[in-house]
């Protein structure tokens, strides 16, 4: 078989089975520990991150025909790092040479060249914490879990997931068909796994790893070749990927160019040169509904993947621990300052008020009791930088103070020193005669929509997720029919919902083998990680058969 | 459970057993006999299609604002049978007041009432095999194992399939994160399975069922509703399996609305009204290429899955039994008149000739061999019109004519009392300075094409399968290099194929449970019957947690 894959063979058997049963499992532990990573893990991780800047990124043997980079960290510095790249007909050209010896590896080979990958960048996690923080704006421990152990859990769940489809046809059979009384016909039937080319994962700002590495791996396990596309203000997380993923190929024997980086410049994007050539067959994306539309539109015959944008929802009908809920939708609505594809937007609650274990609350009360619990959680500037974060985008800045206009403002949002920030905005507004909330509003900004009642606000929430899209609603409530109906109702709309979050869990935590990410079943996306649909038809079958020597 | 699931579990064990198995299963016997399917099934199914003709067909309960039909069987006569229809938005409609309760009901509920569809067409199989030979002129025999058992086989691989991946993800589990030395978070996770909505299903002229069962079955058992649109010419058999579908979903107690047919008139079709109503969830397409295009381009967001065409060929390098390889080229060549999807069109030959058993062989000689072969096999009357069916579009006839002028002809077609009939037409070409034999042909034509030697003939088989499609590829050769050389080039340009095939089995044959049909990796079809790719992104998951109640 393959040196790697018997190496790494327990953790792919032991996420198999971990998909199977869908309990907690996870094989990269996300805390921060030297106890874990190694004494020296997080300051050789930092060392390591600081040596980079302000230098060309080495990146052996990867074409190269100028070098580019203009990160600027949200937290201040420039990272001042370039790196190597090539118009998109010479990546085409390179990732198409790899691509033979890669397409004759065996499943296990690849597999084993996979898992190996994972390893080691899961030894790679402090660093790879720094260059997450310093180009997406996220705190450090969220950088550490997202950018690392997490994205690392959804690499390898696409590896299981695909190496289970890779072994569903056996490599050959014998085919014996009764004839009466005559012989019978018999064949020798030989399948080959048949890869579809050259895989394009196009990278977003914010999740720049987490995002990127189930298309990567389910295209790598596969057989394709890849041309990774970060976005162009957070390259180095791909850059580090693509450098452990090609020593680890060299090492092999194979060729380093199966993976490629492509790097460009903002308002130089190379990202339409590349899904226009008809040799990318296969296009995972995340971002904008709006490029999503363009990708899906303009991908030719190419397989598209995608995880765009939507209107994620809070149901408020009731609740039996009030303090419990508005502390939890609180850090849901700071962590990251909202930019975070599984944030909450909307909350709606009921005109009239609802039902708590501390007597009726009004519309306002709700509202108050949320802002509230925001202003406590990031009452110490120390947590308050820890969860929000910094911000990605500029833009998202001037949406926050837009978005201010839109409405009845419950929260102002604020901003911190030592970084692009801003804390939770929250407005509100009625849901009968305002149309904003129904607009994504990406960044810290949140709507409190007044409705008539309970039932209404689900039938809006999921009308909305329905047409806008949705990747997350959570409902609070004490009517357990009332609960079922809803549970149907956001089903229904393609939405995962998370019902009664109190404590140290939150709706925009998704957790690799268990839960799905995205459904694809709303304009949210039209993939679900990691189902069967993401890597079945990555690959094709192709067989030969003939008469059986006797 | 459910009462058809149980009745019919061990069938579906026995399926999904074969699957991973690959070697030969037929559920359903191919052999038109009465000790199978009753001594008096023959003359059953022949009263019952007599009773059929020049009357309305009885679809109670079905939409209808008029009534169409105006088939003619290319055996002669009219069939004058009318069938109720409504135009696109009445079918969307009916179908979307249909889907609720198909979505409700459980999987193995949806998956019993699809077993018992089957097993009841397949008692029908008489009746079948008369409506199957009177729409697409396949002699009785084809006929009644193309579009009988073998069909039914197809349909009841695509439940298995489904089966297989509905039961992939638990319907609930339990989710425990410790949280160091505090108690776990404990959620409890369950999961619904979303159907995508309205599965469109466009059969065509010559294979009603076989090429329409696999999309309609894993539309229905992964709990979609579906639209049969039939080819105007060949409406009876897809009729006929609506009229046992929905008897069995009104014996259930479900709306029978889940299987409707939309009905059209030549001329006046309404395929492209229903494939761009955005309400068509899924489309399953067997056609042309040029239809395909379209449907591919105007589906919107619909999951599109096609079988289109292609240029089949045949490498000749050298054989170890050219009177048996002449043999069974001529068969493949004969059966139905080349009206098969899988049909061979080129036959690539060294211009220098082969080695055979038989001493050396020239170019003319191997063109010679066959003809002769094709001549001998067709030469009793009875034998003629039983291999060669009767032509189902009179535009392959005129094809017919024109093609002979496209080279030397070393077979003439000749026709047959009884049926709109063409034997096969052979024409000989020069691989090098000619290219009638690039494009598509479908019906009884075949070019016998001179090449330089294997290697070129294998190249230009491949290339060419990779530009404009190919279902299936043959290859007779001696030099076992050279057989598995062959056989990753045609992996490469995704072809299935077979080697030396003599006796009775033939390239045009695919069996279920054994060979997928169509690879998807090249022109000639983007789906595969039946992989898992073909059922996984029909349904959707979609999700609901909540903190666990101690």
């Amino acid at each position: 078989m393959s040196r790697l894959f018997d190496r790494h063979r327990a953790l792919l058997d032991a996420a198999t089975a971990a998909l199977r049963d869908r309990g907690y499992w996870a094989p990269f532990s996300e805390i921060p520990s030297g106890r874990i990573y190694g004494e020296t893990a997080k300051s050789d991780g930092s060392a390591a991150f600081a040596a980079r800047l302000g230098k060309p990124f080495s990146l052996p043997e990867h074409p190269e025909t100028r070098r580019v980079g203009a990160e600027v960290s949200p937290w201040g510095p420039e990272l001042g790092i370039t790196y190597p790249t090539a118009d998109a007909p010479a990546l085409v050209a390179a990732s198409r040479a790899a691509a033979p010896a890669w397409a004759a590896a065996s499943v296990e080979t690849r597999i084993g060249v996979c898992l190996e990958i994972l390893v080691r960048l899961n030894r790679a996690s402090f660093e790879m914490a720094e260059a997450v923080m310093h180009t997406t704006g996220q705190a450090f421990a969220m950088a550490f879990q997202a950018g690392g152990p997490h994205a690392q859990d959804r690499g390898l769940e696409a590896v299981a997931v695909a190496y289970e489809e890779l072994s569903r046809t056996p490599k050959n059979a014998v085919w014996e068909k009764p004839q009466g009384k005559a012989a019978p016909v018999v064949l020798e039937k030989h399948w080959r796994i048949v890869p579809r080319g050259i895989g394009l994962v196009i990278g977003c700002r914010t999740f720049p790893t987490w995002n990127s590495y189930p298309g990567l791996f389910a295209d790598l396990a596969t057989g394709n070749t890849v041309i990774l596309k970060p976005h162009p203000g957070a390259i180095l997380p791909a850059a580090l990927t693509a450098a452990v993923a090609r020593e680890v190929l060299a090492e092999e024997g194979l060729p380093a160019d199966v993976v490629l980086l492509a790097v460009d410049e903002p308002g130089r994007e190379i990202t339409k040169d590349l899904v226009t050539n008809p040799e990318i067959a296969i296009v995972d994306y995340t971002g904008s509904n709006a490029f999503g539309d363009w990708v899906r539109t303009h991908a030719g015959d190419a397989q598209v993947y995608t995880e765009e944008a939507g209107v994620n929802s809070i149901v408020i009908a009731a609740t039996d621990d009030f303090d419990g809920m508005c502390a939890n939708i609180a850090f849901s609505l700071s962590l990251y300052s909202g930019q975070m594809c599984t944030a909450p937007q909307n909350i709606f609650v009921p005109r009239a008020g609802i039902a708590t274990d501390l007597g009726p609350k009004s519309f306002d009360e709700v509202g108050a009791g949320i802002a509230g619990a925001i202003d406590a959680l990031l009452a110490d500037p120390a947590r308050m930088s820890g969860v929000c974060g910094a911000v990605a985008d500029p833009a998202t800045i001037a949406r926050v103070e837009k978005a201010a206009g839109l409405g009845r403002v419950v929260r102002a949002s604020t901003s911190f020193e030592g970084a692009r920030s801003a804390t939770p905005l929250m407005v509100a507004v009625d849901g009968e005669t305002g149309r904003a909330h129904e607009e994504e509003c990406f960044g810290p900004i949140s709507f409190l929509v007044a409705v008539k009642d309970p039932d209404a606000a689900v039938a809006a929430a999921a009308d909305l997720a329905r047409r806008k899209g949705a990747i997350t609603a959570a409902l609070y409530d004490t009517d357990e029919d009332r609960i079922l109906r809803s549970a149907d109702a956001f089903a229904r709309a393609g939405v995962n919902l998370s019902v009664n979050l109190t404590g140290n869990i939150f709706v925009n935590q998704s957790a690799a083998f268990s839960d799905f990410h995205v459904t694809g079943a709303n304009p949210a996306g039209n993939a679900s990680l990691t189902d069967t649909a993401f890597v079945a038809n990555r690959f094709r079958l192709a067989m030969w058969r003939r008469p059986k020597a006797a």
